[in-house]
């Protein structure tokens, strides 16, 4: 069968790999119906990811169809379709039974439903439990500084604790379009007057709950600017190095500042949300590629923004 | 009658003013019966504070008598011994209605009780509220870097949510011996290995809960190295500069970083812990003054490490 | 002036009365500008209320206009458009300072939103605060039973925390006719089945969150039969008499049950939600009347459902 | 091999039953090292378990050593001395994943540790789990209605919250002489003045965490007389009837009420709090027998007041 690997820096490749076969009485082999690929896909194969080494096969989302499984699997049968998360939570490991399902080491997958699409399921493997980041309060403000695809999904996540504003800020005017479609209730350009145009919005008090998916320094300084007294800036995006927190003036600020992983604590919530309609990320969906054209799939996501693309599909 | 006035940087002196009237519907005046020094104070002499200018009177805790009160003030009476809280919570202005009581800008009264003593109940002007700092989880570990006043007052309160483990680092032996007898379960001197002594005394988990008590960029760059995974870095120190935040590795640590004021909000509920013996913060009051001796009090809490001083009482 | 007198039982009767006049500093004195008629006043007019004697002047409902303020009132001002809240929250009052605003003694105003028609903010004196019940968790299931005022409140809250499907109970088809059309995903017409319908909806785990708006003992049976493992039963009829709690089986059920009175402590935030259209209890008004007409009001509203009568509207 | 076995109402009788052998992936079997009898053992010999059939096996509690486990149990090996939960948290079953584990089906070990005794962690098998009932507020009043061991447990585990004061009630002199040995600010003897004594110890505001912990109606009607206003009754008593509920009262007092069953998921802190001293449920083990005595230590419990029991150890 073939896989696509991390060869080299640089472009993906697909190579020829074995079968898997049952090793363990936890395991089961799925058939790929759809997968797509991750921004951490690209890190690594800028080589930014130290921890991922060359001969690694990639993609870690996808739909599925069970094959097999082994005798003491009971929850799934050949035949299931299946969601595939990202990362696990068994609940049973050393990392799990204390509360830390984001480092759990096992694999996980999870029933899908009939009633939604393929497109859909897929984005529950990573994109929406990754986005679904912090609980808004009721009445609440929130800002989403970053519309790619963990943005827009925080801003449909963050619309079913009915806060009163979500203003999404980004540079990519298309993608505050795409915004203002999902929900947001304003959109700002990124530029100098930022902080002022938030503070207007917001009637001077500054931003509840302020949601960082982009991953860059001054980034997380912008936030900083944009929460208000008791609020709280929540990290999604992916940092490579340190930032400045500016104590001095966030201790009257009374603020939370929070990080995360992604886990699969959510996910079979997040199915019955998408089965009932209440969030659709099949949108995300902008492009689909067949299997065997990959590498031009990740031509197109590694320049998402020229090509309008939000997330690409890959069909086996 | 004499103040204690901010009359230009470096040592504080001793002027007359007049004594205050009632001005408004809600106001009081009290005659001071003991005060105390914050380490504010002496950051005010050294000009640090920008927003207090020469010729402020000082002092900003301490337990007094009502000597007269507004027609509409219902809830004292002169006579009444009261505990002046240094920051308010009025529950009716536009900061506190909100839920941000550290901004409210009236001033509040606390009926001090009998059964406790005068210096207990000073130390619930300021010290204890500013020390209690988040809510630490039954079971849980905790870590306090720094063992003035403010780290002390939350190795006292800490306790009253029985964590398992409650570690203090400093670097002055002495004031690591009063943790001790005030119920450290675990002391560590500062010093290169101090990540290491504390992944010991943690099974190599780092803790739950880590207070930074200090105020300086190096101490809350140690907070982030000891702290676990699902952990909570409480900030209580003041810091008058910007800090490195290590996003790089904290995003995999799932951590919670909360920046705080002290607010009156829990004086009510300090008060009845004190009464009842469950906290004992009279054991802070190491060195007595009499007022006309204020800018002696002064001098010796300006060096407090070399005078084995934690908090000074001045009396009137 | 004129004023609704609670004179005898049976019939309330208009009466002239003196214009009130400033006696506290926290007085205000308002004209009414419209007013609507509370379950409870029909309770006083039937002598079910031992607490109220005749002679009481009702209403406790109202959009109103600042006519003259105390001195000491900062917050209003005359010709201000206000909402008299039916419970208050002053937050100063030995109630309210240790967190029973349900309790306060004192009066409390908020000022009305020009955006928002007089008629919905009139649903704000009581109606939506007294069914804002309980926090319903995201993704939940919830049952309403009893679709008056108050479940039909109860309805339109619980919507802004996105649980998955919910279930209103009555036995008149006309007003779940109006709960299907204000957002219940399922309805069921009371009858001797109800139970095994709402299990068939839940796919047989029973519901997570039950609000009883009707006030019966029967009621708050059919309550403990629907509720799932974990859930919550929100009480919110009132309820002259005892019920029966079946604590021989709600103990494997590892139930909640709250009880409340409505307090004012939500008004601002939901005030905004009228604001922003994310809730519209201007559907509450069915009926109008001038003030003149209002022992017709009293005589429709107390036989409402013949009327398909939700709320009237009395006009000043 | 010998089994305590419920062969008939009333006297319970050893019988020859086989060893057991591993049957499915997950079992091990254990040597008993102490075992204790349950308040519910006692019921099914009455005959009030009506799930429970003749010929069972009794027994749920207990220390012991692992003997032998299936391949696929990795965190266990013979040798392990551990402690059996009388209820499960299996963290994976259809009743553990949506949060119910005290549905969990299956059954759970826990590694004991060596720096605490036999008889206190056999105290972690049932006793101070089904105790460990709700969260107490610090600064709080608590009241425990009943003083056997789930009493009494919730005594001991009560305290790790810092309650101001905290009540006991019962008829019986010697359990509250025990009671106050454990930790009880105060005790009352059951009688027709018990309200009004407790409303004196409470400055007339009631109590804020009520724990029922015998099982009678009109028990739990007392509690609702001694719950102050935005209190919790958490029941803890095992109910073999409905009650009383007074809602036409309490819907004034804000009340919430729980029921629960035990489960394991605080097991595992639980097991810290005892290796640290902070919890001493060994001060249960009143009296001591061999297992050959299981029948007369079962007499002994049956009437446990009379011989100043609490809990019996049997030993193998």
């Amino acid at each position: 069968m073939k896989a696509l690997v991390y060869a080299a820096k640089g472009q993906p490749t697909l190579e020829d790999r074995p079968k898997p076969t049952i090793l363990n009485p936890t395991d089961a082999i799925v058939k790929m119906v759809k997968t797509t690929i991750c921004g951490t896909d690209l890190h690594i194969f800028k080589g930014d990811v130290t921890t991922c080494d060359t001969g690694r096969i990639l993609g870690h989302e996808g739909v599925a169809v069970v094959e097999q499984v082994s005798d003491h699997v009971g929850l799934f049968k050949p035949g299931d379709k299946v969601i595939v998360s990202c990362i696990t939570s068994c609940t049973t490991c050393a990392n799990c039974r204390p509360g830390m399902p984001s480092h759990c080491t096992d694999g996980s997958l999870h029933l899908a439903v009939e009633s939604a699409s393929d497109d859909a399921q897929l984005m529950l493997s990573d994109t929406i439990p990754t986005s679904y980041a912090c609980k808004i309060k009721l009445g609440s403000t929130v800002a989403i500084v970053g519309s790619g695809p963990v943005g827009l999904g925080a801003l449909i996540t963050s619309q079913l604790y009915s806060p009163l504003q979500i203003i999404v800020i980004d540079l990519n005017e298309k993608r505050l379009a795409t915004a203002r479609s999902l929900g947001a209730t304003h959109t700002v350009v990124s530029g100098p007057n930022v902080v002022e145009q938030v503070m207007k919005i917001t009637g001077g008090r500054g931003v509840d709950a302020v949601l960082e998916a982009v991953g860059i320094p001054a980034i997380f300084g912008l936030c900083q600017k944009l929460v208000a007294v008791g609020g709280t800036i929540a990290n999604l995006g992916v940092h490579g190095t340190k930032v400045d927190l500016h104590l001095e003036t966030l201790t009257k600020t009374l603020v939370t500042i929070t990080t995360r992983l992604v886990d699969a604590s959510s996910t079979p919530m997040l199915i019955k949300l998408v089965e009932s309609g209440k969030i659709q990320p099949d949108k995300f969906a902008t492009h689909t590629f067949a299997f065997k054209d990959i590498e031009k799939a990740y031509s197109i996501f590694g320049a998402a923004e020229a090509h309008d693309c939000l997330k690409v599909v890959i069909e086996f």
